[in-house]
C-alpha cells in the first residue's frame, strides 16, 4: 500500500496531484503545513528534517517531490505521463522537469520566505524586489514554451507536475500577469483537471 | 557529437566531470561565468536566461544539469551510474539525486547571493545567517548518509554527481566542519576521483 505524508500547500500537493493522475490507491496522512506536525519526533522519523511529502510503499520510504514523481511513474505509470527513453521528446521532457526546482522554485523560495513566512518586521523589501525580477524573467521561456501546446511538451506529463504545480503557486503569489496570456490559459488548463480537482481543489 | 556549453565554477561542472566518469567523447565550448559570456545572443540562442549547461547532442538540445545527467545516464550509461529501476536502492538513488537541487542547493544559492554575488553594500547579513544555519540542517541527513558508505547509495552514482558537487561547493564555502567527519571524507573521496581531477582539477 502507498501511504502519503502530506501537508496542504507545501511540494507535497504534488504527489497528490500525481497519484490521482494515475489512478492509483493510496492512503493520505494529512498533516498542518505547521511545525507542531511536522516537526515532531514521529514526522522526523520519516524526514530528518521534518518536510513532506515523504512516500511509503510497503518498505520503501523516500522523500524529495521530484524522486517521488520519478519512482511512482518508473513503478507503476506503464509508460504513460512520460515519453519513452528513446522519444525525441524525453529531453524536453526531462528539462521542464528539472526546471522547476532547478530555476523556478529558488526565486519562489525567497519571495514565499519574504511575504508570508517572515514575520513583517525580518522581510527584506530588496531581497522580494530581486526575486521578483527574477520570478519575471525565468517565466518567459515557460510562457513561450506553453505558447503553441496545452502543456509543457504536448501531452501531459511528469513535467506538468513539477513545473505546472510551480506555475500554479506563480499565480496565488500574482507572478503571473497580463504579459503571460499563454501561462494563464496554461494555468486554466491544469486547474481543471479532474484529477487536479480532485487532489486539491479548484 | 556531444558538445557541453560550460563555465567553471557553475552546476555545469557536474556534466563534465559526469562525461568524465562515463568516458564519453564531447566538444566543450568553455566560457567565463561572467555576462560578457553568457548573455550574448548567441548564448541565449541555447539558453533563453543565458545559463550553463546547455548540452547538444546532434539535433538534440537541452538544459538543466539535473535533466542533461539523467539523459546522459539513460541514452549511454548502459547501465552504469545508477541502479537498475527494480532495485531497492532505485528509491535512494533517486531521492539522493533530488535533495540536491530540491533540498541543499536553495541555502546555497542564499549564500553564494550574499557572499560572492552582491556588492558588499547590498548583502545582507540577517538572511545570510538564516542560510547558514539552514544549510547546517540540511547537512545533518547527508552526513549521516555517508557515515558507513564510500558513496550514497554505497557505490558511486549520478547521485554523488548532482549532490556530490554541491557538497564539494559546501567545503568551499567553509560549512563543512568538524562536526561533519564522514562528510568531509566523503569530499576527499569525490575530489581524489580521476574523472573529478581531469574534469575540475585537484
Amino acid at each position: 500500500m502507498l501511504t502519503l505524508h502530506h501537508a496542504p500547500g507545501s511540494r507535497a500537493d504534488r504527489i497528490l496531484w500525481l497519484l490521482e493522475e494515475m489512478g492509483l490507491e493510496y492512503e493520505l496522512n494529512s498533516m498542518a503545513f505547521h511545525p507542531k506536525d511536522l516537526k515532531t519526533d514521529e514526522h522526523k522519523a520519516r524526514h530528518p528534517l521534518g518536510r513532506v511529502p515523504v512516500l511509503d510503499d510497503g518498505e520503501t520510504r523516500l522523500f524529495e517531490s521530484g524522486a517521488i514523481a520519478e519512482y511512482l511513474l518508473s513503478r507503476y505509470g506503464d509508460g504513460t505521463l512520460r515519453p519513452d527513453e528513446a522519444s525525441p521528446l524525453f529531453p524536453q521532457y526531462l528539462q521542464w522537469f528539472h526546471y522547476a526546482e532547478g530555476t523556478m522554485m529558488p526565486p519562489i523560495n525567497t519571495i514565499v520566505t519574504h511575504t508570508i513566512l517572515l514575520p513583517p518586521e525580518r522581510r527584506n523589501q530588496e531581497m522580494l524586489d530581486m526575486a521578483q525580477r527574477l520570478a519575471g524573467k525565468v517565466l518567459v521561456p515557460i510562457e513561450a514554451q506553453v505558447a503553441d501546446k496545452d502543456y509543457l511538451i504536448g501531452d501531459f506529463s511528469g513535467a506538468d507536475i513539477m513545473l505546472g504545480h510551480a506555475m500554479v503557486v506563480c499565480g496565488r503569489l500574482k507572478l503571473v500577469t497580463d504579459n503571460h496570456p499563454n501561462l494563464k490559459a496554461y494555468i486554466e488548463r491544469i486547474k481543471g483537471r479532474p484529477a487536479f480537482i480532485k487532489a486539491l481543489g479548484s
